[in-house]
């Protein structure tokens, strides 16, 4: 018997277990769901244990983390496998054609709360791994099996976990599938991530909001100032203004540009998408390459003064900003904080105070191209799917990898088999069954892909 | 018996009379006080009558107007008396120290909601008139009393009064006593108030709140776009930068600019009053011929994307702001909102949709300086305060001022007696006991003041 034939037999079974997964409402968010939380690791702890991995459930300071490990040939690659079984509030309820958390097959989907994000994505792998483990007796790599219950809460205690278990957690590469394909015809890897850096820009004039009839002429009008500070932000050609923000970023190389140019995007459906009439961005870059691989900076919300109805003379005392930038390889957070905020301390004028909180962020995430690894992964992805993977970045971050790189040295293989009209954090989540299915034969031939890849 | 005698005289009596007038709540604002509103007019109307005037209560859309005549020669001037019996609303009670409406004379102040604006400033003419009239037998002039019961509302159904009654309301000029002195120790007459243009800007960029790692750098954001937007507004000597701006503008007269600089104004206090380190305007001009003589554009509000605590990494489909603009003689409301209109929809990137709601407003007000009026008004103020008023505009706007000129043909003298420190519309309202008194004894200098005037 093949790990494929072991799929198609156990097919039944494997759905009812992962509706199953997906009964628990673990909502990491909600503080009354603790105990759904809780018994949905320990469910699943028991499943990876019934399978064959030495599996154990392992506190945090917040929700435990689900631990297993099948190690067998000191010789063979070890492959940290990641994922969540944690999920996001349902909420609003009525919006859900179908309970979130009693899975519903329709028209081709599995719709479910973490249908996709993340445990329909998780159980791909462990259901492929059982597979492998049942139909040849044994796996090809050392596997351990990372699931934490805290994703959808900023997998707040993981980087603690991680530092505390540096042994237990040794391995080569890391595996996640929290990414989605290039488009319903098209699956992909996924090569990069952007980073980011986060900040709130606060600037304070008069004591109080004052009369803009009495004041208006005559001092900095906060609103009308943080306007000009956040327009000095971008040159003419797109560019953001901040001295130094680009130092250390290297602009796309061949191969990346390369893979971009044979994707198939389609400029007018990414338009329609959300909604506009035109884009805009650098000079002298593509929409996937702004998108991918520059370095931005946008302003996330804007207030200040009199937001109701109608109109109120004033000029207000003080209005904010909270600006996000996305960043690539090269650019650290909070160097990229610190110089947002040297600029704009130094362009404001004297008659206002700046005030810019510095949250930090991530670092950007890159998997070596060079390396062995991404093309195995791209064999088990063609295998799984009938066809050849592309090669993508994302402009989204996703923090934990970064931990992974900076905590335990490990670069990781993001292969996603979601869509992004999945629904994810959204009413109505769904993950269609082809895609699961897909997942799962991949996951099956991922193993013996990596196993190829000499230590 | 002069005039002042007859002030002097009958001072318990006319403070319980004031108290009297202060004690209806006649908050126009406030649906469930119209009975108190009408209650304060007919109390009002019927004390008029009872001095010597033919006074009637007339009805209008809204509360009613009181209208009273005294009407001695038709070869002396006729005068419009303009005030208003309403008041704002009190509230938060607890802020207040005594109740609202019950008067209450400490450490030389009348406190109480409409102590300054306007009852007591109106019924500083009312009492001044009564003392001519009782000491003299008669008037000077002929005096129309015009004392509406809407204008914390707007004055919402006066301007279709005033287009109603123009034959009733023919007159020379007219008298409004809503403004300030110069300083608690500089009583003023104030010759020019700024006009007023208000508008709402709405930027409309994609459909919905998007995720800014995945569209950071591809798409114009709305929220970045309308702070360029706003930042092209001004030029880098702080000049309004939208085409057209000041056609028909004149710069301050050499007249105006020597009143100016006779005044005692001192910058350190003014920074000092609103909490400011610095003062910033228009280059080439002082801080008082900023807010009073020239044009300004304000930003009084801006909202767009997340508000709330922590980061949320949007970019959102919308953003918007209010926008005031302080006008001077030579701009019209709706040409200047066109303006900016036209000006914004030009600048603005392709991909972005630009509304602009344009709002009108109020022109600007200027006293003939040459004429006679003003030197008779000064002249008054001078005998009532002991001392020589000084010449101020303001930079705020009395729109029903401009209807008098615009409806009836008619100037306004602007003779305030109040002070920036009087509370006007916040909880504590008050008049200095001092400034009511020498507000009557102006009154009664004033009729024959502008007696002298030639028709």
């Amino acid at each position: 018997m093949t790990p494929l034939e072991y799929l198609a037999q156990t097919e039944k079974q494997r759905f009812d277990e992962l509706f199953k997964f997906i009964s628990f409402p673990s909502v990491s968010g909600q503080p009354e769901r603790k105990a759904d939380v809780a018994a949905c690791g320990q469910w699943l702890t028991a499943h990876l244990a019934s399978i064959g991995f030495k599996a154990q459930l392992m506190p945090t300071g917040g929700h435990p983390v689900v631990y297993a490990e099948y190690l067998t040939d000191k010789k063979a690659p070890t492959i940290l496998y990641y994922g969540h079984y944690d999920v996001q509030p349902p909420e609003p309820f009525e919006l859900w054609t179908t309970p979130p958390f009693e899975a519903q097959i329709r028209d081709g989907y599995i719709y479910a709360r973490g249908a996709c994000d993340d445990k329909g994505q998780t159980f791909t792998h462990i259901k492929g791994l059982e597979a492998v483990l049942k139909a040849t007796g044994s796996l090809p790599i050392n596997v351990k099996l990372l699931i934490e219950g805290e994703e959808e809460s900023h997998s707040a205690n993981l980087p603690k976990f991680l530092k505390a278990n540096k042994d237990m957690l040794k391995a080569d590469i890391v595996v996640v599938s929290d990414t989605g394909q290039f488009n319903e015809k098209t699956p992909a890897v996924t090569f990069g991530l952007r980073g980011i850096a986060s900040t709130e820009v606060f600037i304070d004039g008069p004591d109080r909001d004052v009369h803009s009839g009495s004041f208006g002429g005559t001092i900095a009008n906060p609103i009308n100032t943080l306007c000009w500070m956040v327009a000095q932000l971008h040159d003419k050609n797109g560019k953001v203004a901040v001295p130094g923000f680009y130092a250390g970023v290297k602009p796309p190389s061949k191969w990346e540009r390369t893979q971009f140019k044979k994707l198939p995007f389609n400029e007018s459906a990414y338009k329609k998408s959300i909604g506009v009439s035109g884009l805009q961005g650098e000079k002298g870059f593509s929409t996937l390459e702004r998108a991918w691989s520059r370095p931005t900076l946008d302003v996330n919300g804007i207030t200040g003064g009199y937001q109701g109805e109608g109109a109120k003379t004033i000029i207000a005392g003080k209005a904010s900003c909270k600006i996000t930038m996305r960043l690539v390889p090269g650019q650290k957070p909070m160097d990229i904080c610190n110089k947002l905020e040297r600029y704009l301390k130094k362009i404001a004028p004297k008659s206002v105070k700046v005030k810019v909180d510095k949250h930090g962020g991530a670092r950007a995430v890159q998997v070596p191209i060079e390396g062995p690894w991404l093309e195995a992964a791209s064999r088990a992805v063609a295998a799984g799917f009938g066809k050849k993977p592309v090669f993508i970045k994302e402009g989204g971050s996703i923090p934990v990898v970064v931990e992974f790189k900076e905590t335990l040295g490990l670069d990781t293989l993001l292969i996603g088999f979601g869509l992004s009209t999945d629904n994810i954090h959204s009413p109505n989540e769904r993950f269609r069954v082809i895609d699961f299915e897909r997942g799962c034969k991949t996951a099956t031939f991922l193993p013996f892909e990596l196993a190829k890849v000499k230590k």
